[in-house]
């Protein structure tokens, strides 16, 4: 990760134009005018959880330095700008390397509405374009490991794989996978998170196998089964689901014995599903194999799994589109130009202007009392000896990624360490309130 | 679009990752027990549309055939599979091109529950591997454009423009963009859709140009006015929400004169702003300038502002989440191996076996009737002289994509042709059933 924005240009993989035209519009009117280069705050921020989510979870922070570091202009690219921008704008964007600071939440940490996730300071000009950019990447990585969260504190320590890539853009699900894995899953069945993140790929077998083996003569499971035990081993999953379940399993044992690692059920009422193969696998002597289920599960299914015998979920669907929030609502915001705190005035949407830094103030316990949000220019509000820590960290210096911005096991355990400080109502599933208060402390905005 | 297969091959670019892990591990086991060659027909369906849409749109396919062709997997894709699979697969990997056939909906056109939206035909090991690649992008397109569909009908004919980049993740953008356009949007905000995919372009300003302008003394909204008007012209739209909306469209006016091309509002109750924001700009001689209202707008949103005075609408979060349905919940399913239909017959998740041909049989008014769906081996049961059409076209012939493959224009009339032919209650907005019924015709599984 610690590379220098300016070194890198990968010909062919630009991030420049995953871009609203407005941000270069604006550009070239500022350059036009000569406000340009004034100095300029940005903050990342969400106005509110999405309904009745308690906390949200920043993620894509690397992802998306690894882009600012893609974020060129390069010929193929200013041909299509040139299209409806002048000349001096486009020779600007020619050069355009961003040389300004970034500091951030960390990624895998909580936020809460208003928290000022990552600032953004330099001149108007290089911090305005980078806004479309930003917000995709954190919006669509936050709202998936926000609800993968929840699904791991549902599951309470079971394995849980992401296997939503069907379900999702075929980009968009190696972003998914990622922040599922950042969010606790243990593996994904997407290769291409596997090659780029290197999170544990994992897989067991579809109905197409199982079908593919029908002959003249009917349907043949067994030699389904054979097939893959043959080939993948004994400790594979089979799919034992695709006619009958309890002749499922019993064939399974049969082709692999009593050492099958596990038998996946995709459909029906999985609770009383997982009880009954459980049983039949401890009469077979198959009493290690697991029972994997998957099949529409959301956080709440998982939840209403908990006292069943099931040792692992698969989760499509309701992982890759946010469990209802498929995006975090993040925005964008110029809070300060100069020195001089900047903020829109008309009718709900309202922004509280001003840079800001951010603390968490956390009980001897453990257990987050508050968040508290106060001028970048002021003295911290609560003392370190008093439970306080800074939650923005420095992500970039003068156009370079800090050396020491977090890989993504540290961000996973981050998370995991957060989860045990929230207050015990944060945890819960239901819909409720953020489970953190923000207090905002001086300042002329207050 | 007519290329071959096998010539391409864009190191770098290759698609063959965006893959589940199962499909590969099925395919090792498969190659080892001698299935693997077996001749298969999958087909492509969604169960059932997003609860109480009236139909669906078949969107991604052009994306798809392009994606096709950059399913290869060359070292860097081999060396991630050869961790899990055996070196007879990964050698019939390195080798990998589909040469079998595809045919499906045309991209533009209608689908509703149990249409084959596409046939995929060949070897299992050919056809198993794209699985993932495939219900990634149509899932995905389709979700987006069935929901663009809506708004564009909710719209009466007014211009829209897609902005919702910045709400989901930066590549599903770019496709959100495409199936926005083919829907019928006018313009995207998005630039990487107006490079890769041809869409026009458009873009007003944010709120961040107007608070540039802040000066020691205060907002300076004028400042900002003429900075844009003065690089972009007259027949800009500037954003008018800032602060008041009145004092800004009284100095916008001043600024630009009565020429100015456009307002935007962002924020506030949209329908009550219009009407009074057109009344200013009538008396202020502005008569032509219009009006673009922008804000968490769905369809919904758009259809209530339908006897209000506006011009033009962007719409960002709701398009590019499927306005409640993020995903199109298609599957890719094998229902035929050498001849025999085949199917799944657990629980609720029953598929019709045997490859399948549909009709669409349309009134001589125009208006659609219903989709007949019937046994690929069997004559039509309706008649071209009755009205019906056949809905699958060839896409993909011996691996080769067909010289007639729809360009995108080509399906965004397809689309505007179809939303025509809906029987009447297909285009309401509220919750109802599919417009058209969907008859299965002939065959063992009728």
């Amino acid at each position: 990760m610690p590379t220098q924005i300016s070194d890198i240009r990968d010909a062919g993989a630009s991030t420049a134009l995953l871009t609203d035209q407005y941000e270069l519009t604006m550009l070239s009117a500022a350059l036009a005018d000569g406000s340009a280069f004034r100095n300029c705050s940005f903050e990342v921020f969400a106005r509110r959880l999405p309904d009745g989510r308690r906390y949200g979870v920043v993620a894509g922070t690397e992802r998306l330095l690894d882009a600012l570091e893609q974020f060129r202009f390069g010929e193929p690219e200013l041909a299509i700008v040139a299209r409806f921008l002048d000349d001096t704008t486009v020779e600007w964007l020619r050069n355009y390397r961003f040389t300004g600071d970034i500091d951030g939440y960390r990624e895998g940490d909580f936020y809460f509405p208003g928290s000022p996730i990552l600032s953004v300071r330099g001149t108007f000009a290089e911090c305005v374009i980078l806004e479309t950019l930003i917000l995709s990447i954190l919006n669509h990585d936050s709202a998936i490991a926000s609800a993968a969260a929840r699904m791991v504190s549902a599951a309470g320590g079971r394995r849980m794989i992401e296997m939503g890539s069907r379900r999702t853009h075929e980009q968009a699900a190696v972003a998914a996978s990622r922040a599922a894995y950042l969010a606790g899953f243990d593996a994904t069945s997407n290769l291409e998170a596997a090659r780029r993140h290197d999170v544990p790929s994992a897989g067991t077998s579809a109905h197409a196998f199982t079908l593919l083996h029908t002959t003249e003569d009917g349907p043949d499971e067994a030699a389904a089964f054979r097939g893959q035990v043959a080939a993948l081993g004994v400790s594979t999953t089979l799919l034992v689901d695709t006619y009958d379940i309890t002749e499922g399993v019993k064939t399974a044992v049969a082709v692999a014995g009593p050492e099958l690692g596990g038998v996946r059920i995709d459909s029906g009422d999985l609770g009383v599903l997982a009880r009954q193969v459980r049983q039949q696998l401890d009469d077979l002597g198959a009493t290690k194999t697991r029972i994997v289920v998957s099949g529409d599960l959301d956080e709440y299914a998982i939840a209403a799994l908990r006292a069943e015998p099931v040792d692992s979920y698969g989760v499509g669907t309701s992982l890759v589109t946010g469990s209802g929030a498929p995006t975090a609502g993040m925005v964008y915001k110029l809070v300060e130009v100069d020195g001089i705190a900047v903020e829109k005035r008309s009718t709900n949407k309202a922004s509280r202007g001003g840079a800001k830094k951010a603390l968490r103030v956390v009980r001897p316990t453990g257990t987050i009392v508050e968040e508290v949000i106060y001028p970048a220019g002021s003295p911290a509000p609560v003392s370190e000896a008093d439970g306080a820590t800074e939650l923005l960290i420095p992500l970039v210096r003068e156009g370079k990624v800090v050396e020491s911005a977090p890989t993504l096991e540290e961000s996973r355990a981050v998370l995991k360490a957060g989860l045990v400080s929230l207050p015990w109502e944060g945890l819960k599933l239901s819909r409720g309130d953020s489970a953190v208060p923000v207090r905002f402390s001086g300042g002329e905005h207050q």
